[in-house]
């Protein structure tokens, strides 16, 4: 049986942002993909989320769509989802991808692991929101985000992001489960080497947060935190060679 | 308006060293390029320069050029200058690009930037000269410089370097005026990820030099220092990536 | 006179691995290509080799071939066998190059540089053996060694490997005519950016290993340890760069 793509989103994303992936990975012959879209994510949807909320939306959606042997790909954000998914249904999951994405230490929170200036200036941004969401401003997606775009390109993928709520980046996960049984499922680390949403050096996503994954299977394509939007073609190619047995 | 571009070579180099470049940026429809020769730089010309000389000598040329709307690109040593540029003439520039190009810290001096047993080697080529001058030598250049040419480009593009001046490189740059204002501008750095004139690792260009200017977009490339005459098509299509807005 | 390459294979491999390379090589021209097994490796020899035993194969074979202008190549292990033979046929040789190889420093053994836990696995595999040797186990071959291959190239090319001697993974080397003479031969080292049989960060091959060449000329190509199975004719055209006055 072949099998059944999730691919779970970043902050400010949704599950629809991953729709050209979605027709590219069809031209491998992978066509059972599901892009859920996490609790508070989105326009319209309540917002005072924890990230438990979050895992549990998409725990429920596994369920209901009675999802297994599953290739289980997180970008960004969605990598503390897919740790936690793992620990919630070890079953159904036949490989973790993680893109880009956090892969948290032991209790701790998404806000540790970015750097210090950064973690301020989002927070100062929840702080000054009604909701305490965080909008992206435009010349962060731009240069830290989406640095191999065109301007147009940049502006049009801004236009979709909404705000992220803030709680599940202070939320505290102990992962004990997670790391107890990690070595049991495969593990690939997809790299964008251009990426610098989080800076390249002492907070890098490579090697810093990949050796988490002790050893996972290694995958680098050119470009920014956003090929899923400037390159879903390439990307797609490497979720697939990421995500094969 | 269409920016112009400002192109500054690095040492042992002049402005010409760039033309394989303009042709290609001239594809991508860039045909407002200027590839002036920094002062003490080329044949011809007095060598007993100070910093603030080369600095000087772009200064004057873009004031009587009077250009404006300036995306300014300096290889190498010619990030030195390209930082002195944006103190004197911060109006007139729309977007700093640094390519594999020293990013000095408040005070340094070039000097300071590489390791001490190249520090020394230069020095010592410095006392050899008649003129307090670095002469490249061939073995240095091909191995460190352009090791992804084949020996008659290396040969070549050889003999077209001239001798670089040695005080440039020992006069410290206070640079707070950059550092007050770096965050007003936009900021590229374009790494070739072969690069070996500065060694990989603890001196490296990239993090290293690239991360003072606090998280400027980054753009990379395959290839030596020396791509201007390895692959100048593909840096032009790289320098449009880092100049755009 | 066009110069003779020596391509020396790595752990768990014999010279026959190279075939696919040296097909490609021959589309550069370059068509007087060696590849001989080192002692102790492939199927139906002695186990029980130390690593002079190895370096003393691989002497004997340029001597009895009487082979000159030698570019030597090492894979891997095959690296310490590359330094040993510059320091027993220094008059032989005219490029060294490193192929995501081991370069020891001085009286370190093989198991020196690779990390702790790694080291633990194979010393327990060279122990639960009849003869002292250690057997590549299929999940490691598949994830951090071939993890560019598709699952089928992988049971392929795994089928294919052989037992390999733990003794001269323990040997020290003191290597004090090699780091003598060092820069005296052109050195290049080729690094394959997805290889992750070391892992990335504070062990990785490359700057750690690369470094101790002494600022080696430097190729790079994405791959995995395996690129003369998975991408043999990107490698070899590698191979050419580095090997290449």
């Amino acid at each position: 049986m072949s099998p059944t793509y999730v691919l779970i989103h970043g902050s400010w994303h949704t599950g629809a942002d991953w729709a050209e992936v979605v027709t590219a990975l069809a031209t491998h012959g992978i066509t059972d993909v599901h892009t859920p879209t996490v609790a508070g994510h989105g326009v319209g949807v309540p917002k005072n989320v924890t990230h438990n909320d979050c895992v549990q939306s998409i725990v429920d959606y596994v369920l209901e769509h009675d999802l297994r042997d599953v290739v289980l790909v997180g970008h960004s954000y969605g990598g503390t989802i897919v740790s936690r998914l793992y620990e919630e249904l070890p079953d159904r999951i036949r490989r973790l991808v993680y893109l880009n994405a956090f892969v948290l230490a032991p209790n701790e929170c998404l806000n540790d692991n970015t750097p210090p200036v950064d973690r301020a200036a989002l927070e100062s941004l929840a702080l000054a929101s009604a909701d305490d969401t965080i909008s992206m401003p435009f010349e962060l997606w731009r240069e830290r985000f989406i640095g191999d775009a065109d301007v147009a390109l940049a502006q049009r993928t801004h236009a979709g992001l909404s705000p992220e709520p803030a709680q599940p980046w202070r939320d505290r996960l102990p992962l004990d489960r997670f790391y107890d049984t990690i070595e049991r499922v495969g593990r690939s680390y997809i790299n964008c080497t251009e990426d610098i949403s989080i800076p390249q050096g002492e907070w890098s996503w490579h090697p810093r947060m990949s050796q988490r994954l002790r050893n996972p299977r290694l995958v680098q394509l050119h470009g920014s935190h956003e090929t899923l939007f400037t390159n879903p073609t390439l990307l797609a190619a490497k979720i697939v060679e990421a995500g094969r047995d």
